[in-house]
């Protein structure tokens, strides 16, 4: 059975890699790619790795086409889904946003945030969050809502966000940080989290060789996983740009109570295990086996590593995604196929390049 | 229908990938892999892309399992090949190998390049060429005595090989190159091509932000594109290593007759296109438009470029694949396919990711 | 006044920068270059960057030249320093040691951490720590002694607890910390600090496109910075390794005190910058700007950036260095020069390369 | 003694690697470094790498300074030389100029390749060529019209024609190719060589893991090229991208004459070493082995390694240099070195870093 789909914004790099899975995706059928800048190009003119392989062609945002779709993913800046939202779902068309207007609860701190206003609350409040591992209720709910003739619009979880609460949520969840302790993340992204445009800070030879933290104290992913952990106020998040392309890791280290500060990692790891256990995509490593970043390129899966510092109380978690594929498209693929009433793995890249 | 496989040297880089693609593959179950270094150990202790997603461990070479099967891949060094192949086919075990030990028609010539005694010509004489574009034939007629009941001995060709002759072939076999005239080859390699072996080459520091030639004047495969392009002593083969993974890109200057300096530079492309019309793997890109390495990587595509120079009398040809891909694990599982009689595009990656 | 020098471990890439360092400074002359591997080896067939420049060739490690000379570099691996440094001390030649031996005061902790004997505690006892920024005193010590006809030891900080505590002292020494609070270090490293060994994690195939933590709560840098920054117990520090060759940045977060917690960013730069007001090779960067690596490589600089979150009461501050420049050779280098009497900075590159 | 000096275009990346060695040259005092985009910006504000180390603040071009200084370097597009250089000699300032404008001999060939009209055809004729190892003539006769008062107009090489020169002019001049043959230039870049503007080639993530010809028979070098070989309508020159942010390695495949095709690798080698006695940037590397592009990183020198292939009758030369440094900042100074009568390498960098 084969679900009609567009992306929307198919030229950005979340769009493009959205294109690559909805191609190779059993059950649904890639219909429409928009993009403003490159209506009327080939796909593979923009994109190379595409050539001889599609024949699809990039048309505007209003290609009415869209309209008679099952589903979208929107792969646009934020405000720009604001605005073609509600639309979609008047037309019964599904939505997969990607972007952050629809990630935060409330609407006032997407205010703060973001500095724009929010024009769609009726919407937001019903939408599904979709981070699927720690939020399943909300895609089932959808599901259900779906198969009772009303389109679903899904929040997907932004990249930081995905990363750093696959690391720390099972630790908070589980009672193991202490109350009202910071939660200090240090997260690294490659490149293509900065987007295709091109600046002083996304050309080769600014990006090359270098780290540099950017956006200290300011990154609008801030709100987003502290809304996701329950923990206003709590988290210093400090994102980091690195020379590669894809590959994003969260290191988390969260200040332990005294009963969890007893554990063993071997025990830490059997607990996160535990708490994976129903998530397929979600790989929690050995106790000693920190996880690379390049092992999950080109997949949707989440490699977690995690160590107990006994000596001085702390539990450091990292996680690896690929942030255009766990990150963006492929979740958003992954809550699609739970939307539609499918295996959430179906369709999606789960092994990476072995080297 | 689904054959049983086995990858011999699957810790190698190229068995590894060939795992990744056996893994995905619809009709090929990966029952053995082999690792001497690491018999006992679990495929993803050693490729951690593999977390979660597979409990294969490795076994020995001499895993009995291996003559059971329906085809192995051969992924180890020169020689070692030589000392596995006749008992397999013993055994009716049909061998895709990636060694050099089966390409080399003419014995001697492998002996002088290889400084090895061949020690199989009995099989030679009958083996395969594994390059599917160009020799078509080869590969039917092994299918054809693998439907009589005879196991398949396929030698695949080489990575510049591969690359270097799908360039080159064309402008050969349509006759544009004067008489007894240099093949110039210019190859770049990524660091894969290296091997898994750890040495002042290949260790980061050494590889990153550099480019040099090497094995100028030496490189063993050399021979192996005089073969293919029935051009002995006539070519010039330079292979340069390149800060990439994975990746290759060979380019070559031709020096055409007065006839074919004539053409345009579109009218050569159409020629490409002609030639290579029942290739589905391989794509020529329209004039003015050179491949990319990063464009084909992971998948067993060629993208080809070309263009006539007709100021100086020349053509010059860019391939590009991925040397795991196309130049190893991908073209052995394409001639698995066409040898099993499947569609030669079966379960191989065609698209790249975008970025 | 040229000082006789000699590098001893002159094949490992700290040595190597030691030698291009000491090779362009006007006042030390450098005789003697040792390697236990490359003896009878010219330092240009190792290093193709010295070709034509030099006519150096590695000795053994027992070269007697060495006890002739003013002044020994040793850049040897921890455990090895402890053997050589009291005869140089006996021979009146003063040590530059960039090995760990003499970094921890307690030889318990070393004993500890290093798993190995402290042969040399009386020495340990007298050693000058080489961080010339916040242990001035050491190095006058040191310098008075040389003057007095004693030789000089001095322990050079590691390249981590270089960066981070370059970020963090100023906070600690101002006071501007919690009690007692968790300091959390993330800290990324390029390659060339993981040495010159090759291995499965220095091969180019693992490193490139790739961030991984490694070391978690192991690492033998966390004493060492817990005790330079008077922090007993209470540092949880995880590096990474990313794709670079040179560069190393460690990003602090500190958890503020109510009073400090009142401060501006621009505030905390200030004060800062009358911290380092002294320190030529330490740039505090404007309020907004974090550093890049790229633009310390090849320099003993370190570059330092700040930010107070006033909204959970933390201070982040990420700090640049070349981990074989101000985090190996070149802080040996500029300890050389204070212990002999020069500016600081003589000889030492302080602008790297632009782009 | 000093002599002032600016950089015409200096928010550019030759411009700025002009002024790093400018500000670390004993001999030329930097007094003025213009920028039309970044006028009354501090350098450091916009490349980081000169923070704290000096107080330069870019002007615009018109800046009236310009006129009262010994020389100038100009780093702009080209066409603008043409628009600024016969003023400066009009106010005695000489002129170091890295664009193109002065460096073919014959106007129409510019005219023909760079779409644009000479304007400056009187200077053009007196203008002596900036690649000290093969044109020495051209930087005596300046050097002696400067002391007779005169002020000089040099056009420095491009980056492609002065490692191509460097590997090809040798075997040229001494006779060993054959007549009329083609000379097959196959070169790669490091990114920096693209410029500093932003584009969809420039990207880092077009650019990393990535390689691909560019400018097939259309790169403008080609002529300036033939011009220094004197080998006019014989070049194949093929330039690519490579993920470096510095450095250049040209591959030349020569033809060679019967007489020379009898040499030995070694006999050759020793033959350039001959040819490059007096020039004291130029290392010729010996038999077995080839440059390394991240070897010159940083520096005015030049490898070169070469190869003799008796079999097919060909000779191959590498050679490698940083395109910035002696490509073009590099030897824009060696140039001003000898015109203004001191030692070519006086201030410049000879050693790249080891690792």
């Amino acid at each position: 059975m084969a679900y009609s789909v567009g992306v929307v914004g198919a030229a950005g790099y979340a769009g493009a890699e959205l294109v690559r899975l909805l191609l190779a995706h059993p059950d649904f059928e890639l219909k429409v790619v928009t993009s403003q800048a490159d209506a009327g190009t080939p796909l593979a003119a923009v994109y190379p790795a595409f050539a001889g392989e599609t024949n699809l062609v990039f048309t505007a945002h209003d290609d009415p086409a869209l309209m008679a779709l099952d589903a979208v993913f929107l792969a646009v800046p934020h405000t720009a889904a604001l605005g073609m939202v509600p639309a979609f779902m008047a037309h019964g068309v599904s939505v997969f946003d990607l972007s952050a207007d629809y990630r935060l609860q409330d609407p006032e701190v997407y205010e703060a945030w973001y500095a724009a206003k929010h024009t769609s609350r009726d919407l937001l409040a019903t939408r599904a969050f979709g981070l699927p591992e720690l939020f399943a209720q909300d895609l089932d709910a959808a599901a259900a809502s779906l198969t009772a003739g009303a389109p679903a619009l899904v929040a997907c979880a932004g990249c930081y966000p995905t990363a750093t609460s696959l690391a720390a949520a099972p630790a908070l969840r589980m009672g193991w940080c202490r109350a009202a302790s910071l939660l200090v993340v240090d997260a690294v992204s490659g490149v293509t989290g900065a987007g295709k445009g091109c600046n002083a800070r996304t050309h080769f030879c600014s990006a090359d060789e270098n780290v540099a933290a950017y956006g200290v104290c300011s990154h609008r992913h801030t709100p987003e996983i502290e809304q996701i952990l329950d923990a206003r106020d709590r988290v210093v998040f400090t994102p980091h740009l690195a020379p590669l392309k894809r590959g994003l890791l969260s290191t988390v280290t969260l200040q332990l109570t005294d009963d969890a500060r007893a554990m063993s990692t071997e025990e830490a790891v059997r607990a996160y295990e535990a708490f994976y256990q129903q998530a397929p995509l979600v790989h929690v490593l050995p106790a000693g086996t920190m996880p690379n970043t390049s092992s999950v390129v080109g997949t949707c899966s989440c490699h977690v590593g995690l160590a107990i510092d006994r000596r001085v109380g702390a539990l450091i978690v990292t996680a690896a995604i690929d942030n255009l594929g766990k990150g963006a498209a492929g979740q958003a693929v992954q809550c699609a196929n739970i939307v539609f009433g499918m295996d959430e793995r179906r369709g999606l890249p789960r092994v990476g390049m072995p080297v």
